[in-house]
């Protein structure tokens, strides 16, 4: 069975990296299944096998691949009888840049606090660490204009609630992988925080809805905080 | 011959519509000759034949058509036989949405007041009241902190950036229609102003760059201001 290491909170059942939930729902999307082996942020040495030092880690057989979207393509390529991701047309990779430099970072200054919350104390200092020197700022000072934050949420996410207003999907009639992509980010609102980011009457909110649902919810069942 | 007509300033030659813009290049892509006639904002009367106020109107045969994105579907379906503008998948409407209501707008906070100076005085006169309305504010104050919109300009660009280091253009391998809506974008800024958006050492000037002398350098040699 295919295996990959897949970022763990301090619940070890907690998984919410976006970048393992993209990944989560390709493999199901291709009807594959997957063992999922808990990854912490703070076990740089338990992924040296894979040349690199994060998640999510694949292994098919004797294949390891890392990167998610080199992920995506591989299992397009190897699996071609599943449900295509939808991954061939260029500006999917513009959808995986924006959903990782805006949306992403957006969403970070949001959750910031919440995931450290998340995470076990050894991880905790690692996080803290690492995440304030890249903002420059406490942790706490980071969330405490959280209501800003979430207000520029709303308006950055004003293209993807104007596409869906059209189509059923990111990637049009049926769910691609653009779909994962940002849906990844949600799901790790989700797993991570009882914050509410989107509101109910939101079409992107029942865009969400959708896709918890996919999969027998897959996503929905995961460990995460009632909204 | 297609006629379509165009958004002209004071000087009649200058056609600086960006949703202009990504037709004229949408059609050379097909290979297809067009007759611009041009429009200035306070002819609305004009395009009463339409069924509705704003240009890009497209006039084939019998056939009359509005809305640059209805205009994009009907020359792909139309016509074949000359090379796809690839807006098949539904990632292409999210370009279209970000370019609209994202870029368009961190533009024209650029642009306004140039964009004012470039008209007719009688479209003039429209122009700032209905922008000022829009805006709030007056013109003048809208650019008053330009410097601070070119800043966020630079952000807002970075999955076009990070999208372009990794393949050619927006679309892929080949040009496509989400290129011609963003470089629509950044041909409106060339066509009034000559503010510089963009560093000659930004993936995204050489990727404007090709655009500019695609078809003959179409949108190389319209009336425009040298940067």
């Amino acid at each position: 069975m295919i295996k990959m290491y897949d970022l763990a909170g301090a619940d070890e059942n907690r998984r919410f990296s976006p970048y393992c939930w993209r990944i989560r729902m390709a493999l199901a999307h291709k009807g594959l299944n997957v063992e999922c082996i808990p990854w912490y942020f703070t076990e740089k040495d338990k992924l040296k096998f894979s040349g690199q030092e994060r998640v999510p880690v694949l292994i098919d057989g004797s294949k390891t691949i890392s990167d998610s979207w080199e992920i995506a393509k591989y299992l397009e390529s190897t699996y071609p009888d599943g449900p295509s991701l939808k991954i061939e047309s260029g500006e999917v990779l513009f959808i995986k840049f924006w959903s990782e430099t805006i949306l992403h970072q957006q969403m970070l200054q949001i959750l910031v606090l919440e995931i450290h919350n998340n995470l076990r104390p050894e991880d905790q200092n690692y996080f803290r660490e690492s995440r304030e020197k890249k903002f420059g700022q406490t942790l706490e000072e980071v969330v405490s204009n959280r209501n800003e934050h979430l207000n520029r949420m709303q308006k950055l996410l004003t293209p993807l609630r104007s596409t869906l207003y059209k189509q059923e999907y990111l990637s049009g009639e049926s769910p691609g992988f653009s779909d994962y992509i940002v849906f990844g980010a949600f799901q790790w609102a989700r797993c991570t925080s009882s914050i509410s980011i989107l509101n109910s009457d939101d079409i992107v909110y029942k865009w969400r809805e959708k896709m918890l649902n996919m999969y027998e919810g897959l996503a929905l069942n995961a460990v995460s905080y009632p909204v």
